[in-house]
């Protein structure tokens, strides 16, 4: 299936992805109104490198037939919209993939409507797509976390004994949370270490020389974490469980997401209650929500989980892992986009613990779900060294600094890098993308 | 000062007082009332055993010289009326001082207009008192925090390394905070133990016995956090820091609360990220929130911190704890409140770390604040045996079992009891109080 309008062979958004986003109109559209209801925020559909307001659209009466409360488009967030259920939603977007199909002449002729519905993506502003009551970040990539055992406690025993029983997973900050391109200052907070004037920047770190002072500062090992969360869309009551097998109703859809950390703030803070001030200073998250329904088909088998065998609760059926392709570039300052270095190459089929296990357990214990609530999948590492997710795997607790094209190198991340990372899946010619989550991290305020 | 209001002398809410909540109208109200929008919940104020309904009184124009949008009383949380800033909630508290005032025949000798804004507290229903953004609990009593050191680590080395130098916290579930009153049933989850067909009661509790399997069942320790809560009043940016000096600019008020607890649940997922499923089952506040102004005349001196000295940032001059004495009671199933048992007394004042410091280090990395964020303090355990504010302290992890006037014994909480806070501050013959918090634990769904 192609659609009229033109979508470049590398796009991330063919019609057959069709996700959904919140933006501000461009420039010359707000110059155009006189009233403040005619320039809010709204909601907006990815196509090729256009973007498409179904704000504007609805007026247009295409949607008629699916009778819903249409006013859900003119929000600063998409959680009305996912509120009308997956049944209406997926006919959205059903309606929406009619009207763009290339032999549909409806819109496509009707060069007065779409000068009127469809932006260029380049002058558009996007937003953060949800409103996130709760924000849960898991840890279920294997790699990932017997990396971090590895380097912080025994390799013999990385992982700890609860891992493989259960999706390891702990409450995140959701008021820190930001769409892609909002820039940050290095965060400061308390560490073990050396007082000292260096500058703030992974090139300081001292590997694993005994630092016994509590000191305070800007963090010296601001790192990343490659992360895709997914968005729920379906509410439960206070006492209600999902099982694995119905879990795949409560998710609307899923983003890229960068769940950045200060490595020393959070190793002196974390024991016994978890990371707190090492990762709630920023997280990114990726503008175009792709629903599950364009992710359907690149399914794939996930892990044999016969070692131990997991509990009735988290067992299920089918292909619930999905064949996402992820890269990390790292941009330094004032270089232009040639020179960003792609760190890292993974992929979402390497998670250990799914997103119905993880939603399964998130419930089992009647803990109840809202709209929008996101939740993570922890950092995604696979098997090779080139392909974990965090800088402090990558260059392996700062002792094989990771090489730039620009000739610098990297334990962490320094002032005025900005962090790239994008993703997409590809089958039979059909490439469903989410673009990217970047952000800049300026100095210390 | 005192009222017109007849407030009986062990209420918690003289004039005093006066602590903003949300409430729906009683049901004779809204008998009379035919339009949605005249029985809608909204934002009351506590005197004696009455509530003083605000968008009612709105009505009278009383706050018309204050010159805000009264619309904010017409709301289902206080965050609006909170976001107009304390300049103005405090000018509003003052004018309900005023007005209540028993010189003041203003609102005293019309008693049209008294029918109609004052309900007896009994008849409404109060509900959740704000929509809270992003919940953090702290761990900042001293003693619980040796107590639990001792039970599960190390007697001799019972602090962690990092507790005197930070006040630890970590994020918590907003979803699942209920209001007093809300009922909830005992959570199932994965745990260490034994395979079992006993009741899911304290009782079956084995002690430190060796317990190797993983199964999955209805919590057999339920716990209750003896702990209080405050709200913030004032939003910051990402980016920004709060120092010690201005952080109670940022307080609105607080509430008590109970962080339930299933500990055989916490302890077997709480490594390496922190408390999850063992927590947010249900947490659950008091519907009043009292004003920090209201608390003013209870300050007293914090615990020295010079062993070791805090960082400079956490350092702060004069009163920041405050002297609230804080009970808990189990009231076993089909008791009368006769029947309820005192199991804790403790008081606020014994927290190591204060409010200020709290919010200080939780915006030190420039996580930003939002309005109706609630920061807990953690369980709030006193030096005595009988000030323990959990269980699993009283019952010293199942080995001194607490006993009830009914005869019964508890190591944790059974299916049924009711589990009330109650907490007020007393000086030169005013009481200040909060209510209770109380929610009861039915039987596993």
């Amino acid at each position: 299936m192609k659609s009229w309008i033109e979508v470049n062979k590398d796009s991330d958004f063919p019609i057959q992805n069709l996700p959904f986003g919140i933006f501000s109109p461009p420039e010359a559209f707000i110059a155009k109104h006189d009233k403040a209801k005619d320039i809010l925020p709204r909601v907006g559909v990815a196509i090729g490198d256009q973007v498409l307001d179904l704000l504007e659209l609805k007026k247009t009466g295409v949607f008629n037939a699916l009778k819903f409360d249409t006013n859900v488009f003119a929000k600063s967030s998409l959680n009305d919209f996912i509120a009308l259920g997956k049944k209406t939603t997926s006919a959205v977007r059903a309606r929406i993939s009619k009207l763009l199909e290339e032999r549909n002449p409806e819109l496509r002729d009707d060069e007065k409507t779409k000068a009127r519905v469809l932006h260029k993506m380049k002058d558009v502003k996007m937003l953060l797509p949800v409103e996130i009551g709760d924000y849960t970040d898991f840890y279920s990539s294997m790699e990932h976390a017997r990396n971090v055992g590895t380097m912080f406690r025994d390799p013999a025993n990385a992982l700890l004994p609860n891992w493989k029983h259960l999706p390891v997973g702990y409450h995140g900050r959701a008021s820190s949370i930001v769409v892609s391109g909002t820039d940050f200052h290095r965060p400061k907070g308390q560490m073990k270490g050396t007082p000292s004037k260096s500058p703030p920047s992974g090139e300081t770190l001292q590997g694993d020389k005994q630092q016994d002072e509590v000191v305070f500062g800007p963090t010296k090992q601001l790192d990343f974490e490659l992360e895709m969360a997914f968005i729920i869309g379906k509410e439960t009551k206070l006492g209600d469980s999902v099982t694995t097998k119905d879990a795949e109703d409560y998710i609307f859809g899923m983003t890229l997401f960068n769940d950045w950390s200060a490595r020393d703030i959070q190793s002196w803070e974390y024991v016994p209650l978890g990371p707190f001030l090492g990762k709630n200073f920023c997280s990114s998250m990726s503008p175009w929500v792709v629903t599950m329904e364009a992710l359907e088909p690149f399914r794939v088998v996930g892990p044999k989980q016969d070692d131990p065998e997991v509990l009735p609760y988290l067992q299920y059926e089918g292909k619930k892992n999905y064949d996402i392709n992820l890269e990390v570039c790292i941009q330094p300052a004032a270089s232009n986009q040639q020179l960003e270095t792609v760190v890292s190459r993974s992929n979402f089929k390497f998670m250990y613990w799914n997103m119905a296990q993880q939603l399964s357990h998130h419930t089992v214990n009647g803990c109840n779900l809202r709209i929008g609530d996101m939740m993570a999948s922890g950092t995604i590492s696979g098997t090779e060294p080139d392909s974990f997710g965090s800088m402090l795997e990558l260059a392996w607790k700062g002792t094989k600094p990771v090489k730039l094209k620009d000739g610098s190198e990297r334990k962490f991340i320094n002032d005025n890098d900005t962090v790239i990372i994008r993703g997409y899946s590809e089958k039979d010619g059909v490439r469903v993308g989410f673009g990217e989550v970047s952000g800049k991290v300026l100095p210390t305020k």
